[in-house]
């Protein structure tokens, strides 16, 4: 175990607002309403209004069946410079909904737009909940006004609520950071829990990510930074290994500090720190809020012949269900761990493969390195531990954040209707 | 929905026998005790022999970590003509175990041999259990002992027995058919149950499958058959993805019918069509008896661009906890089932699927088919049902058996520990 595989930023290094969310950079409003698109009741449309046109990015599914509202996201980001506004449902996913679900996420582009008085092309829209069912226009119509009339700067947290399907708590973050002297902020919602296997290509469960900033920068310096985070942070979370149609980042910069982040400067360096922390703090959070989770495991991998090689090795750890049931029994089984490394189909030489529990030897050159098993016991146990492999055959490495898999797991996804 | 993916064999065209098992072929004899490898005290040793030489092939787990005993299968199928003897233990799988774990599985072949007056490259090994524990030799020995003393041509029930670990039910099979006007036989045993997806190359869950047969074929021909049938049987099943250290088939044919089955002649259509028959229905029996499985699921896919598009989403779509999960729950949720397709990798175009089950419609052209729901619970609610996607985009076809993820998954996987 030489050296770390990747960048992994803490939070400890950035202010981080209580309280804080998409509404606290300067500019942005929002709102989270019940339309009705649940039958519960609860929250289920969301508003995100910036006061000015805003440089956006865009991060999207790569699921060959791409939700209609994924489809018109990246149009936006293909043919339009700024953005002002972004509307969000849950409990109706508009996914495999065919020319009649694209036409209703433009409709509701349009109908948002009319409301605001802005353009139609300034308006991204997300879904997220059931498959195959057309969006009811009238609870869209019925969202829009209530949403509009509740916009507001304190309606960030409200809005986070409203995402939520299977989530049990909004999950909502800001930072500050001191820019040429001027004190700046990166906002940021999110709603994950099931389906949850990112595959973001810079256009990933239904994960819905909303990132907002005030200060100045390009769509094309800030899509760089959304790709390369997104692969440092949303891309290596898997809690069911399911990818959704419906998987959207989209991060709003409207420049209102009057900062700007030119390329190659310590300023652009900082941002993106600021950003990466950002987002791998709601990833951290997504995991642990995961359907029915009861644990978070970090599995890192070392000395690989490839990148490509530790990411199957990682992920096939991360994947495996016997994995995650006995991480969800405490049960130390690292048989269930060399045989998913086994199968992953990487390179290496077994003979030569140690393992650690939070840096506790438990396979020595692919055989029980002979720590008793109630040490392991011990970690294994807890909320919350890494599993590292060194596989002591080159120097690439990977890590991916997981978690296990519950009775709780089983029965929320069995009972899952909308 | 235009034709079949492959063949698929039912016993219905073999005369199955009542009791049938490996000892039903003429010349074998079969052993199941208790030796003390299970801490429940059930039977968890078995032997396996012919009265004379007989030819034979296996195919062993593609798993990087290939446990010891699966190495030296491997090389009694480089190196030797014929074999006598298998020998398998459950409760304790002899893999990452090193030197020693070689050195073992070969003494656990000197042992069988110097009681049975033959050689040790005459004996194959199989084991079953947890990974990363040295095989207690004393109770190899003890095995042996009582094995060899109890050994009888109405063994075979009482082997297959031996040889389970989660399974519920013991799986033997035999049977009979006639060749050159002489009545020749085939028996199997197999255990399965959990880290079942087999991925046997010529020479995979612990899946043990022992196959006996009176017919005279050589090795090439009967390795020939046993990789084109595990290719169309046991590699077609998955349960939960995860792929054991031990997965092991052995067939065995010692030629006591007198018949002699030579390349390319009716005779060896028909043996290696029983021959499968025999194959999938162990296999069959091994997803139903799945940890914790109430349903067994049929997922084919139609007019693929290649078969490897094909495979890719038969198996997502099979691999999939939410797909899985929701059968469990008996939800017809098909949106979970075109996500899996979207997310497989596989090439096509979304807006030409169709989904069927059990030939109804569910999906057209990428979206709802329009069928009543209740239509679609009454088919998932029942304890099997097929899965059919046409993908519209080709001719090539892949199909695969798997099941449910249920309560009970979970629980045995996060309490096992032998």
């Amino acid at each position: 175990m030489s050296k770390q595989p990747t960048e992994i930023k803490s939070m400890s290094s950035f202010k981080r607002l209580a309280n804080g969310s998409v509404t606290t950079p300067r500019g942005f409003r929002a709102a989270g309403v019940t339309a009705g698109f649940k039958r519960s009741g609860a929250p289920d449309f969301a508003m995100l209004v910036s006061d000015v046109p805003a440089n956006f990015a865009g991060a999207f599914t790569s699921c060959t069946f791409a939700a209609a509202p994924v489809q018109v996201c990246r149009k936006r980001v293909l043919f339009c410079d700024t953005i002002r506004a972004a509307v969000i449902n849950s409990g109706n996913a508009n996914a495999c909904t065919g020319d009649t679900g694209i036409s209703n996420a433009e409709a509701t582009c349009v109908l948002a737009a009319n409301k605001l008085g802005i353009n139609s092309n300034e308006v991204v829209v997300s879904s997220t909940g059931r498959i195959g069912t057309q969006l009811p226009m009238d609870t869209v119509k019925k969202g829009i006004e209530l949403a509009v009339a509740s916009l507001s700067e304190e309606g960030g947290e409200l809005a986070a609520q409203a995402i939520m399907t299977t989530d049990t708590v909004p999950k909502s973050i800001a930072v500050e950071l001191e820019l040429d002297g001027v004190v700046c902020s990166i906002g940021a919602m999110t709603k994950g829990a099931g389906m949850i296997d990112p595959s973001l290509k810079v256009p990933h469960a239904t994960m819905l990510c909303y990132i907002t900033t005030d200060v100045k920068i390009s769509n094309a310096l800030l899509s760089d930074m959304i790709e390369e985070n997104v692969a440092q942070s949303f891309n290596r979370i898997t809690i069911d290994g399911d990818m959704s149609t419906n998987d959207t980042v989209i991060a709003m910069a409207n420049g209102l500090s009057g900062v700007e982040i030119r390329p190659d400067t310590p300023q652009a360096a900082t941002f993106r720190e600021a950003l990466l922390a950002v987002m791998q703090q709601l990833a951290r959070e997504m995991v642990m809020d995961g359907e029915g989770v009861t644990k978070f495991v970090h599995v890192e991998v070392f000395n690989a012949r490839s990148t490509e090689d530790a990411k199957l090795c990682a992920e096939s750890v991360a994947n495996s269900l016997l994995c995650k049931t006995a991480w969800f029994g405490g049960d130390p089984n690292w048989g269930r761990v060399v045989a998913a490394l086994g199968y992953s189909g990487a390179k290496f030489k077994p003979e030569k493969v140690d393992v650690f529990y939070d840096g506790v030897p438990v396979v020595r050159e692919g055989g029980d390195a002979g720590t008793p098993e109630s040490d392991l016991v011990d970690i294994v146990r807890k909320r919350e531990f890494t599993v590292s492999v060194d596989l002591h055959d080159g120097d690439e490495s990977y890590w991916v954040w997981t978690n296990d898999i519950s009775y709780e797991y089983v029965k929320i996804n069995a009972d899952y209707h909308t």
